[in-house]
């Protein structure tokens, strides 16, 4: 079953008691919008790495297993003892997923704004996207420029605006310029559009030569290899040529947060007058916004006392920015979709799709450039 | 040579460029007070965790060998290159040693609150204080109260305004209780009786039972012994009956700094609502403000994305609260120094017994019940 009248097919993450992981899709009624709610037609869905997280929990997918019932595929994984503990609060609730998407508006509540997005091309955020339908306010809802399609619209909210709040945080907490641990990904390479545009001084971090090249390409000027040998020099140059005392990191674990700091002292240090035993009195910002090294964050502290490393989250720093900036921001992202927030996906793959083995596999390694994009109408092979 | 009536002696740290730790006592002139100033003699100054970083450097103090000049001894250690690295900034500048000391004012400048201080005991700020006289502006001063000798007031500043600084902080920062993990320290035990005083839950990380015995005999209510097997229990425990959200760390190595904030998680969790994949909205703060272990500081980030880690360190917090609060603090301190403050000491040593290999050994553990007061005017044994 793909989708009827009165049902359609909804994914579902749900962590047992016992430690096993299932994914499924799971039929639900199509919704009713209230009043001022509208019910899109999910056309595109990205699987962003926060999307991740909650579909896969803590389970080690190297355990999947996987089947079929009804409705498509059944994925199974184990969960490791230790990972259990901070799944205690969803045990046993099958959970949505899907954080934002894009689709054409199929039904509205009665309220006049509702009743304007009916038939249009709208983007929203809110959760359970990976589905046939979702029903949400109108509030969520952005309304596409014309011409913009769902799939242009799928990754408005979450990339767009992480970018545009990692550069606000930059100018909100006194620095001038920023560096970036996942440079050529999706959000890294809107974000060097955006500093490119607004001359602020962009230390993008990758991983690769090829990712290097890309960067490069569209004009990147900071690019420093985190896989070659003079590492750590490139970076300390970069950052004194910049001035960047902020950095942005989506890796998390291992090394690489705390290298930052180091390589910021280093180039506070080249400017530094008498020596100081407590290091430079440069403040060094570190925010940890993503997790895709799981392993622990270890931190080599050479680089005196004055720096800060913390977590930075998209919604509770909107929260801080307040209604009118956060519409100021998406209305910018929804002027400039096809240019500064254009993303690029490696594969369109339908629900049932996105369950099995090979685009797990793909997705699942979180690597830049293995970007999915869900379409839950894609036509199934016969 | 102990002193004449032009020369004294002053322990220096020199970091040769080969990688080579010298400690001594050089000759310097007995200081002469400009219009504002007051040369005092140095009768008690402490050797605190802080001193003992500028003191060995990132020397290797296990390679020590102790040796005899004409003004004493002679210390030698040498530095792994590894370490040179943060040594680059006072590379063969041979520097005073010692944060804070007390004694009498032998001369004073012309102003009259310079000659309001002579034959007075005072308490005194501004490094080199490893010495048989030191010169100092008065406002670095603090006029000891009636009764309060110099072994008294030799710690009227580190330690008690950085117990002060860390309440200041808390407050400031909009936490109501907070965690200190070298609980049973002379710091330790002053913020105890501050935080006993004042009614503030106060959660105390100590090492040993014999730790925990004399938080708990002197009224502590929260204590937590990290050696043993229930330690992370115990600390959730404490953590959700005090609702601590701060911590001030003088460890920095190892796990436990990012221990607590998994306590912290964990304790919020306990009266969390809905699940949330980000962790709670509770934010958490570890401050480490020393680093009594060298190691990595390793993060195992279980414990969403509400947090932060950085440095505190005194000098810069007292610019922030400005002169008119810090002031107030020091006459606190001024006021509770035989209380509130007082310090205790495991001995009391020479300048010449400071750099003997007993007493390295001894205070070079940073270790709890191991701090040492120097007299440099103690009498020599024959």
């Amino acid at each position: 079953m793909s989708s009827d009248n009165t049902h359609s097919l909804q994914l579902r993450s749900l962590v047992r008691s016992e430690g096993e992981l299932e994914l499924s899709l799971v039929r639900v009624p199509v919704p009713v919008p209230a009043e001022n709610e509208i019910v899109i037609r999910i056309e595109a869905t990205p699987i962003n790495p926060s999307d991740i997280g909650l579909l896969f929990g803590a389970a080690d997918m190297a355990t999947a297993t996987y089947a079929e019932n009804a409705d498509g595929p059944v994925v199974t994984a184990r969960i490791p003892e230790r990972g259990m503990k901070s799944m205690q609060g969803r045990v046993n609730q099958s959970m949505p997923v899907g954080n934002e998407g894009a689709g054409t508006v199929i039904a509205a509540g009665a309220s006049p704004a509702a009743q304007a997005l009916l038939g249009k091309t709208v983007a929203a955020l809110g959760g359970a996207m990976y589905a046939h339908y979702r029903c949400v306010p109108v509030e969520q809802c952005l309304l596409l420029p014309e011409g913009a399609s769902a799939a242009d619209g799928a990754s408005s909210f979450v990339n767009p605006l992480t970018a545009l709040g990692m550069v606000e945080t930059m100018r909100r907490e006194g620095h001038t310029a920023l560096v970036h641990t996942v440079g050529a990904s999706n959000l890294g390479q809107m974000l060097n559009r955006i500093c490119q545009n607004e001359h602020i001084g962009l230390v993008n971090i990758v991983r690769s030569q090829e990712q290097e090249d890309l960067l490069r390409k569209n004009g990147a000027q900071y690019v420093c290899n985190s896989s070659t040998d003079n590492f750590m020099e490139t970076l300390t140059d970069a950052l004194a040529a910049t001035g960047a005392t902020i950095a942005f990191d989506a890796i998390g674990g291992g090394r690489l947060a705390g290298q930052i700091l180091s390589a910021m002292e280093a180039a506070a240090n080249r400017s530094a007058g008498e020596y100081s035993r407590y290091g430079s009195t440069t403040f060094k910002q570190v925010y940890i916004y993503g997790g895709l090294d799981m392993r622990p964050t270890e931190i080599v502290r050479d680089f005196g006392m004055a720096w800060s490393m913390g977590g930075w989250l998209l919604f509770p720093f909107l929260q801080k920015l307040g209604p009118e900036r956060t519409e100021e921001l998406k209305r910018r992202v929804a002027a400039e979709l096809k240019t500064t927030f254009a993303s690029r996906y490696t594969k369109v793959v339908s629900l049932q799709e996105a369950l099995q083995e090979e685009a797990i596999t793909a997705y699942g390694k979180r690597s830049t450039g293995e970007k999915y994009l869900i379409n839950p109408w894609k036509a199934q092979p016969a």
